[in-house]
């Protein structure tokens, strides 16, 4: 039986409904409309084997033309595809690392941007090589931040963080060519390999893949992560709330929406600032609501307990509350759709980054120097913004679910340590996990992931297989648009330890941490790769061995597929949802599915049922655990 | 009336028909059988509005369907596609140019790789800050070869050779913000801009495709040209051959295909080692014929004046001959099809790059270390197959054109000195040229460049062109494929003058050059930008003022797409041929055509049919004349 507090998705999909009727009101399309006419889809596309890489096509795979003009076999061209999806993946997640690199170069005990973890940016300090004592921090973070920016173009030599690794993993990589180098001359690599007249060879073209998508999760995304907690704090539990009802009818609701914690972190201090505050209340409002969406909410939400509205496919229907007096965005999945809908409401439709400029918004140029300004200003905005609600467009739907998040790491091994004996054990470690794993008490771990994609039922898939797992004491792990699918459904509060199986329950209460464990953002999945690695280090074990894997049951982004490309090179096998685009090339289909796992241990195994695809999950880690013995 | 001499497209064209019968016997497919099979092609594709950078899609603009299911419009998504197509050329030609770094740094007074020009590297270590004097070449070679591996990645400030372009054109590019950064970092912000969720809008993502193009023309592939010079030798004048009469019946044909010089370099010095001749002698055959084809032809022919056996479209066909013992390649613009072909052969297909692994073929990675013995050992390999032809399947065509190459800069420069006053005129300049274009002699230049493009009748749009501006006093620098089709039809040969309009065959006689000036492969319209630079400066104008254009009449790669890019931004309109995958946004058409040129100085004209594209270009540079009053 479910707890009756959990939001359904039947329920989530009747508030969609009734948000959709202001849509239809304002004569306005949302995803569900174009989702329609965009069906059906082309079968070319689909199956990866439609090319446009040179204008002497576009060319098609069929029975009667089963090659391009060039002589590229639908192997070669859904290769090629493909090998394009992780570059533009890893580019724009590195891209966002980048960023933070910036920022953390730019930090200045009296700017905009300050150092927050003293402790790990040392701690990165001293795995580089840099020295520490006796330096100004900010001359630290300086040259730290310089070696950071340097990865993504140092002419030679792989990548810093890829000796984090276990010795096994390294000398597999080295023995598979999958040692990335700079991370911004694998994209360009990637790129070139798939320009006209480069490589046909499939297997070449995975090989880069997996490559190219390390470059992002031991690289770009990483850098992003690590400097990310260094500036704004390494997250550690606390608690928030989820879904429409955060929002807040009688405040100033301003929403976060992107990836880059930089802007949003402005925006939120911005948001508790004295002054602005007390403009709010001038102006008849009793405070101001900053909420996040997408990633940027976990950002948010993880080091700050900023509330969050929803998931990707929500971004639309937060704007159809009527209530949204500003939506500032950065970069990545934001609707270019938000520009003509924020002009039937109040909102104030925000761009802050260069590279997503959106018509329809207002373009405010972020930088470093003037950031907090910046966002004093937006704030400031907002609420001048307040009075200009339209009383007949508001619904806001009362639903919301309370969430415990923030477990980076280091928050996972420090609640860890309150169940070793402090007198006896080894501190710091993920022994005590991995001596519940041993046990059975808990089978495995799963690392929920992904976007939302209107090819399948959102949040559905998302939730119906956490809901299983759980059940089976498989604990799970998650970010992105998955981590606010549990919150949203009621998954991180702690009650819904009653929810699952004996042996996850029992620890969910001895280590008092909620079945479903929020890591972040989408750049953060570096974190699990950092968790896999310690619990494969701590166990004494390969990565592949361990029972954990990945599961993205709804992914829709490039990003998405760079990703999975680096958690199978970790040596964790992922389970998709959806189908990526490659399905015209039977080669390609069993070297993504089997080939790469002959090559690094970890392969996709891809269904769109989510029944079925969780009953290959819990096969999965059974196998890896009979495979141990446990 | 045509002089006799000539090869017409006709003849072209019967000669392929031959060959094309072996491919029957065969049971063979080549392109015009692909062409066919893949005609009609998909009109999505063709206007550039269908988008599959998400995997909500794929996503199809029609009127029932006019936005994504994210919202993007037609404008969105064609200006999408079209960024990255910049982005894959940018990353495909510049990558080129940092293999040419990586063998400069490698090279060794000892080794495959010496310095040739070291009065050119001299000159870039100055124009770089790089001190020589007192220092071994060597050493100084390898500092400004990292310094170039630099360009590519380092975090912050603009190319370096941009400085060398005059200042009003450092000034548009400052003011319209379309200075690049380093090299890959364009690329990747590329990708990133047109990930799901980020630009939308259509001038932003056009004026990143500026800046992204930038990156290649004034870097990666300017440094592609510049260190090719120093260390193969900067192009001088020479004589060679052209079209399918260079391969020999009773020599051992060996066909260097690709792009980069380094490994066709290595199989042409090979050739020329007197075991190897005497090996081939013993063989039965009279000798080694090393010949090229595509860009690489253009390296080889220009530095040393190895035969062209043909262009792009060619590839197949050189196979079909039936005498080529070995097609060794590199990277860029190689048809898979040449895998299963070379089966049908005695052929040895070789690749030499990890950037182009090719079913089919057999792989020898190419590194500087083992670069001589590894052409050694090709050439050798290609020697002991000579044995092994089929006689059946043997027809070479008799026919080839005598063609007068390698005009760099440097050359071009050299040339116009014959006819200054040696002690009255200043020496090295283009101020002879441009008098003359003042006075009328010569209406002005135009650089013809790109490949061969099934969409149109190949070869036919690049001579009809060139003939009738020859006609008209317009004087044409080639690279790339253009320059091939010049040398195949006779345009090359010195005696083409007496086609020409009376003031261009005037000044061919007083300079002693042919009409249609041969300055090398793609990456060398690197040297067409310096040429343009060169003459505005001496002219003492900006470069959109002088009467000089460019004109890609068969264009189909992406770096052509990264060449017309770079090309307007330097001021120069750009003549196509062939329609960029845009026709289906409105406001695309509008900003590739007349946006950029508001912002700096150039656009496309984009037209079809050659004659009328011809009359177009013929009237831009009369429009040019008559806005200087001459």
């Amino acid at each position: 039986m479910e707890p009756n507090y959990f939001t359904t998705v039947d329920r989530m999909e009747e508030i969609s409904a009734r948000l959709l009727k202001t849509a239809e009101m304002l004569g306005i399309d949302t995803w569900e409309d174009r989702k329609k006419a965009q069906t059906p889809s082309c079968r070319f596309g689909d199956g990866g084997i439609c090319c446009r890489i040179c204008s002497m096509g576009p060319c098609r795979i069929t029975p009667k033309s089963p090659k391009g003009i060039c002589g590229a076999t639908a192997d070669a061209i859904a290769g090629r595809n493909y090998l394009r999806m992780v570059a533009g993946g890893a580019a724009t997640h590195s891209d966002h690392g980048r960023e933070i690199c910036r920022v953390l170069y730019n930090a200045d005990p009296n700017g905009s941007y300050k150092i927050t973890d003293v402790a790990k940016l040392e701690r990165i300090a001293k795995e580089w090589g840099i020295e520490t004592e006796d330096r100004d921090i900010y001359d630290v973070a300086r040259e730290v931040a310089y070696t950071g920016l340097m990865e993504y173009g140092k002419p030679f030599g792989e990548l810093k963080f890829l000796e984090r690794a276990n010795e096994e993993r390294k000398k597999v990589w080295k023995e598979q060519d999958v040692m990335p180098g700079a991370v911004d001359k694998e994209v360009v690599k990637a790129m070139h390999m798939t320009h006209m007249g480069n490589t046909a060879d499939a297997e070449a073209l995975v090989r880069q893949g997996l490559r190219t998508g390390m470059s992002d999760g031991w690289g770009g995304s990483m850098m992003g992560t690590e400097f990310s907690d260094v500036l704004f704090g390494t997250p550690m539990p606390k608690d928030t709330e989820a879904f429409f009802g955060v929002l807040e009818k009688d405040m100033v609701n301003i929403i976060v929406h992107g990836h880059d914690p930089a802007m949003s972190e402005m925006v939120v201090q911005a948001s508790e600032d004295r002054d602005l505050l007390e403009l709010a209340r001038k102006t008849g409002a009793k405070g101001i609501n900053v909420c996040g969406l997408c990633c940027t909410a976990n950002e948010v939400a993880m080091r700050h307990g900023v509330k969050m509205v929803g998931n990707f496919l929500q971004q639309e229907k937060a704007l159809l509350t009527g209530v949204i007096e500003m939506m500032v965005v950065d970069v990545q999945c934001i609707f270019p759709a938000l520009g003509p809908l924020s002009e039937c409401f109040h909102t104030k439709f925000i761009t802050t980054s260069p590279i997503a400029r959106i018509p329809g918004s207002r373009f405010v140029p972020f930088n470093t120097a003037e950031a907090r300004e910046q966002g004093r200003a937006l704030v400031r905005e907002a609420i001048e913004n307040f009075a200009n609600r339209d009383e007949s467009k508001i619904y806001i739907p009362e639903e919301k679910q309370k969430a415990n998040v923030g477990y980076s790491c280091e928050a996972i091994r420090h609640c860890l340590d309150g169940v070793t004996n402090s007198h006896l054990d080894e501190r710091d470690t993920y022994k005590p996990l991995i001596d519940c794993v041993k046990a059975g008490v808990i089978r495995g771990a799963v690392a929920m992931v992904g976007c939302n994609n209107p090819k399948v039922r959102p949040d559905y898939s998302h939730i119906e297989i956490m809901k299983r797992l759980l059940k089976n004491d498989i604990i799970i792990v998650v970010t992105g648009c998955a981590a606010q699918a549990a919150a949203k459904y009621g998954l991180m509060d702690k009650r819904a330890k009653d929810f699952c199986g004996a042996g996850l329950k029992r620890v969910c209460e001895l280590v008092d941490i909620p079945p479903v464990l929020h890591m972040g953002s989408c750049v953060d999945i570096s974190r699990m790769m950092l968790l896999a690695t310690g619990i494969a280090k701590d166990w004494g074990i390969d990565v592949p061995q361990v029972p954990v894997v990945g599961c993205a049951p709804e992914w829709m982004s490039e990003k998405a597929v760079s990703i999975a490309n680096y958690v199978v090179t970790t040596g964790i096998d992922t389970y998709l949802g959806i189908e990526p685009q490659v399905s015209g090339s039977k080669q390609m289909m069993e070297l993504i599915t089997n080939g790469t796992r002959e090559m690094v241990g970890g392969g996709f195994i891809i269904n769109m049922d989510p029944d079925q695809l969780c009953t290959a999950i819990i096969d999965g880690i059974e196998a890896k655990r009979a495979a141990l013995g446990i």
